[in-house]
């Protein structure tokens, strides 16, 4: 007689069972833990700060754990990502409609800006004030329904190129900064685009481009007003009225407004990002505050104080910037040495 | 010798595991098939729109197919998940607040309307004016930091209570509502509190009674303001200054700028939700408005065009209300039919 196992009583039948389905479990966890996260980064202390941090807030034994719902992370977007230069996508989405808004309304043909604008001199527009460049938002932004924005947006976007790559501005964003988005999103964090770009533009592509959706987009956002068309049925429509100023203090503030909880992790790439990386480090635990340096004039460009560059332009990377990131233990990403490749179609 | 198996060279071991795997799934989805998700609700026309609602727009093969990011679900809060009467909750907050603020200001003792709010008289402070609710919401609610806001709400709410009830305002929240949100997540939407109220209130127990994430609140919002305290450390300080006034018209424009889509569902309990339901109506596709009607005296409280009552209070379901709703197809919940039971309590 065969000797009597102590668990005659479970079926051969439910013991290959639950052995399938531990197999299958930890084919899946050991297939994660065999794949690099983040392929486009180099070895170096940017990527590990970044896995640290992903490691200490989700390890439940860590000392620094965050509760899911309380894993945020911010990413700034022009210039940390996608491509900000020569001039920011959303400028030449506006200099790019105003020949059409001029078409609609023949009185402006002869007006400045308008009339700079139209003659296609770049030395000319490059030399516009921000008055100007404030009158040309208000026509091209403003005054039409939220949906014909995005229809207008949408189009625009499907097609148009960045001069030098001669590629979609939506192809022109930072791959390894995709790949953060995914790694952090896997493990339980929402993020968000904080841009002071504005709201409404971002959220056209938000979802398809990042993986992020319109309300997770905060940004530069203008008024809306609601009435009926001539049908009655109601609309919104876009008004000249500054809501939210989404640039230095204003992102902080943005955060507050539509977010309501400090971020674990911030990026940003300019001076206007300083508020809300300072406003991160400052909560309690573990926060990473991140910075990307424009130090590749060759595969992108390179501006900032490595160049020596004026720290006029409120867009850039400025030498006060680099010494508060090195005083308070930012982290500076060098696009030259932390990226192994910056666009997904090199 | 046996007969060969066409099957031979799966092994038996791949088929029992086969097997178990599709009868854990199996049993999955019929138990959730056997579970009414709305045991809170009696059958009856707004049960069935609800249900009728979800199964449209979640169904692949159905023409009202909504993809999830799109699945939007708006609540208005008071009157709709929670009690309101016979006064707000956070009107109540407000008035409590009064004798703290006024110990670390004396000066204010003797100023209207902080000298009617302390004397106690219920009758004189009902007939305070919206000016001096406005004075009190500014001592209040600003001049202090968000986290210090946040530990104040967080500590009054945590044992504040209805008179009528002698339970903690939070217990107060409507139970067929709490299974709609709940019904409505678990097919894939998103739940949005969009409230009148003010946001960083609600947002202190959202997580915690309805499951709503800070961010998921869209309300009643003042700005913020960015600086350092004496250590150099950020903080973010409530101002008086009215951002977002999120009622009436201000309830699509919140979720224009919070959310950036048009819900699917939403839900409201008087003219402050007006706008909102027009304009979740006015989408393409299927589209649910619905307004609770406190039509129940004896479980909780009847006001509104049932009772005859004038349309004077901005709180209210007015008669033009009910007559837009019946007009326009929105349903209408009647607490006394439609609800089996009110509170968890019961």
């Amino acid at each position: 007689m065969s000797t009597k196992s102590p668990f005659s009583w479970v079926s051969r039948q439910a013991i290959f069972s639950a052995l399938a389905i531990f197999a299958v479990l930890f084919f899946c966890s050991y297939a994660q833990a065999q794949t690099d996260p983040l392929p486009s980064w180099n070895d170096g202390p940017a990527k590990q700060a970044i896995v640290e941090l992903v490691k200490a807030t989700t390890d439940k034994a860590s000392p620094n754990f965050v509760a899911p719902e309380a894993r945020i992370a911010t990413f700034d977007q022009d210039g940390t990502t996608w491509v900000e230069h020569p001039v920011y996508t959303q400028v030449v989405y506006c200099l790019e409609r105003v020949p059409v808004v001029v078409k609609a309304k023949p009185e402006l043909k002869n007006v400045e800006p308008f009339k700079t604008v139209l003659s296609g001199d770049r030395e000319a527009i490059a030399k516009l004030s921000l008055k100007d460049f404030e009158k040309i938002a208000a026509v091209t932004l403003t005054g039409i329904t939220v949906d014909e924005f995005e229809a207008q947006v949408s189009k625009w976007i499907a097609t148009a190129k960045h001069p030098r790559w001669d590629r979609l501005y939506t192809e022109l964003t930072y791959e390894p900064m995709l790949e953060v988005m995914r790694y952090v999103r896997e493990n339980g964090y929402k993020t968000y685009i904080v841009t002071g770009g504005g709201q409404d533009f971002v959220r056209v592509y938000s979802e398809r481009v990042y993986g992020i959706p319109p309300a997770q987009v905060v940004g530069t956002a203008g008024g809306v007003k609601y009435s009926y068309d001539k049908n009655g049925k109601p609309i919104l429509t876009k008004e000249p009225k500054l809501l939210l100023n989404d640039n230095f203090a204003g992102k902080p503030e943005g955060i507050h407004l539509e977010i309501g909880a400090r971020p674990i992790i911030a990026f940003g790439n300019s001076i206007g990002d300083r508020q809300m990386l300072e406003y991160t480090k400052a909560g309690s635990g573990a926060r990473l505050a991140l910075l990307v340096l424009h130090d590749d004039a060759v595969r992108e460009y390179a501006y900032g104080p490595a160049q020596g560059l004026p720290d006029t332009n409120v867009g850039t990377f400025t030498q006060a910037l680099y010494d508060e990131a090195k005083k308070d233990g930012w982290i500076i990403i060098s696009m030259k040495n932390d990226w192994k490749r910056i666009f997904s179609f090199e």
